[in-house]
């Protein structure tokens, strides 16, 4: 780890600090600081200000990060597209969202960004940006900065996101799957910001569930990035044919389409009044409608909720046992069934995992909920500037 | 990384190197380097030597590490105790292994690595060791250098084994598990020297499977130091009960007893001649016969290996498509069921797992085999006094 990405995190992640304390902080010589922070200074990353000192009659310099370094977020998802940017630290300085489908592809979807960022820069939200940190809702080669045969994304196969986004706003780009981005953002400013070996467990309707991981602080992509691609793991040898073609996989017996199918199957035979009375105002019901009537107190939804837990627990337990993490957060648009699917997830985990590697494992839901994505692709985008190990 | 640390096992891994090479590769200023090398000529860590120079007239200082540092490697497992005393290099010096219960607990078997010891330095291969390394065939507290509750060492849970045989012989200790053992030897001079993002997957005879992971070229150990224990992971849910006390685990389908408990089957309803015949002279069956029958190619024991090999296969393939590693090594007493376990093996990771993440990923036999354990506990050793990250 280089001294200035640890002088800028601790600036980023601390706020202002004199010279002292960051000397102090960083453990290097006072010599060594102040050619560090000469060079900073004059690339336009911090700025130094006189200021009254902690003992009298004394002043003393502070440091802080440069109020005009600006950084872009891009979250996007199966259904919208999220922008917000922020300064240096991090605190957003404009935001916005909209809806937009990413099935009209990569010249739409990106263009769609990149209008938003320019009515932000009209606005006077920024002259140039400094970085920008995108996630996208499926797999992606990190080094190249594309994504690599995503299946909800028709049109982006090997897109070139990054170089796209660089040549249009003239700034480096940092492109990473969701999942990653998410991990990212709750271990930055979420629930597990004192946690070095986390698993993020993503479960959203718009596509299934997936994880991230984060091992000694730094997120792990593995060996072709595609780490933590846990969907088609096989649940059941007796389960449903998956679209992937093998038999069982998680995915198969718990996503959004598996979701509805289940809804509908007991609409259709009175099971569920609620479910029926909807499909029939509707036409058809999603994953979305069993989340909700599962949080209405739905008895039919509450246990095609818990069903679709214990396959994910059956999932999470075997990783547990492999990995042995410090915590798991599960998040997604869907980890708002909340509290019945975490009860589910943590009572599978805790029966069949080892006993050694669940006697200290909280199971949380994420902290920033529909926020991590946009928090974690800030953070990447700063990890970036700041000359972190985002490789 | 300290300079210390890279310094020393450059020379450990390269052998002896001049100054400047030494200051080349470090890329450390010369002065620094100077430093350092006294330091540790000072701490009995490496010798200096005049030799000529590449230039004709021109003689440079050679480094190389001191030849009468001696690192001790003990391999225990379930049924032998294995001793070898090596250089700074970790070239063997002194080599010895005998039969030993480890059930006959730990003051026995301790006793004996340490009476091995004690003769090998009657015999002149040393006089003080600078490091012992330790496998263990069970869950180790890396931290603590203790075992914990592991299943077959009766007597063992929680005994120091660190500090009693740091006590005995004077020197800093490591104790890690077998498989972690196994895993930095094949790392440091087997199959995977070139990889970083490794799962060593040992398949025993006494301690059924466990896995070891190198995550960017390190240990991975988990939050508790359990990562790895794949053995109560659930392949099947109508499956046998196992002894943990869930169903259909890993271990309670393709381990020792019962790998024996499907060849006595297969030997008393006649379908195993071979079997059959073997029972008939020693009352019992256990898996080395099987694997013994399937070299010899008997076809029921090809068959129940390969039953066995679907079974490991199947958790090795999810958490293929989990943790996207560059390379998978099979190892431990039951790999030289060998091609047959290997094809069975990759052909349900092939199958199974993201093609993302199989599409350049080598399943490939130990090349270390039954040194992989003894090997490694040398490079643990040498890590512990050399300053690595053995934490």
């Amino acid at each position: 780890m280089s001294i200035r990405y640890e002088l800028l995190t601790l600036l980023r992640d601390h706020g202002p600090l004199s010279r002292a304390q960051l000397a102090g902080r960083l453990e290097v010589p006072r010599r060594r600081l102040l050619a560090e922070l000469d060079h900073l200074v004059e690339a336009g990353r911090v700025v130094e200000a006189e200021c009254a000192g902690p003992r009298r009659g004394r002043r003393s310099t502070l440091v802080k990060l440069d109020p005009g370094l600006r950084f872009a977020a891009v979250d996007l998802d199966a259904r919208s597209v999220g922008v917000e940017v922020t300064d240096g630290c991090l605190r957003a300085v404009a935001s916005y969202s909209e809806r937009c489908d990413i099935r009209t592809g990569p010249v739409n979807v990106l263009g769609r960004a990149t209008r938003i960022l320019e009515k932000m820069r009209a606005q006077g939200h920024f002259t140039q940006l400094d970085a920008i940190g995108i996630g996208l809702p499926g797999p992606v080669s990190f080094r190249e900065g594309v994504p690599v045969s995503p299946p909800i994304m028709p049109g982006w196969d090997r897109h070139p996101v990054r170089d796209v986004l660089s040549g249009e706003h003239g700034c480096p780009v940092a492109v990473d799957n969701d999942v990653n981005v998410m991990t990212l953002g709750e271990q930055h400013s979420g629930v597990a910001r004192t946690v070095d070996n986390l698993i993020f467990v993503k479960i959203g309707s718009g596509s299934g569930v997936g994880c991230g991981m984060q091992i000694a602080g730094r997120i792990y992509r593995g060996a072709a990035g595609c780490a933590g691609d846990i969907g088609h793991i096989q649940v059941d040898a007796d389960g449903p044919v998956c679209s992937c073609g093998n038999v069982g996989c998680l995915e198969a017996l718990f996503s959004q389409e598996a979701l509805a199918r289940h809804a509908e199957s007991a609409a259709d035979d009175g099971r569920s009044l609620l479910l029926a009375e909807l499909l029939a105002a509707k036409g058809c019901l999603t994953a979305r409608d069993v989340a909700d009537g599962a949080a209405a107190g739905d008895a039919v939804c509450i246990g095609i909720v818990r069903a679709g837990g214990r396959q994910v627990g059956q999932v999470l337990a075997g990783l547990v046992s492999f990995m042995n993490p410090s915590m798991i957060v599960i998040g997604g648009d869907l980890a708002d069934l909340g509290h019945i699917l975490l009860a589910e997830l943590r009572s599978v985990v805790y029966q069949r995992s080892l006993p050694l590697a669940t006697g200290d494992l909280p199971m949380v839901l994420s902290e920033l909920g529909a926020r991590a994505g946009v928090v974690g692709a800030a953070v990447l985008a700063s990890e970036l500037a700041y000359g972190g190990p985002v490789s």
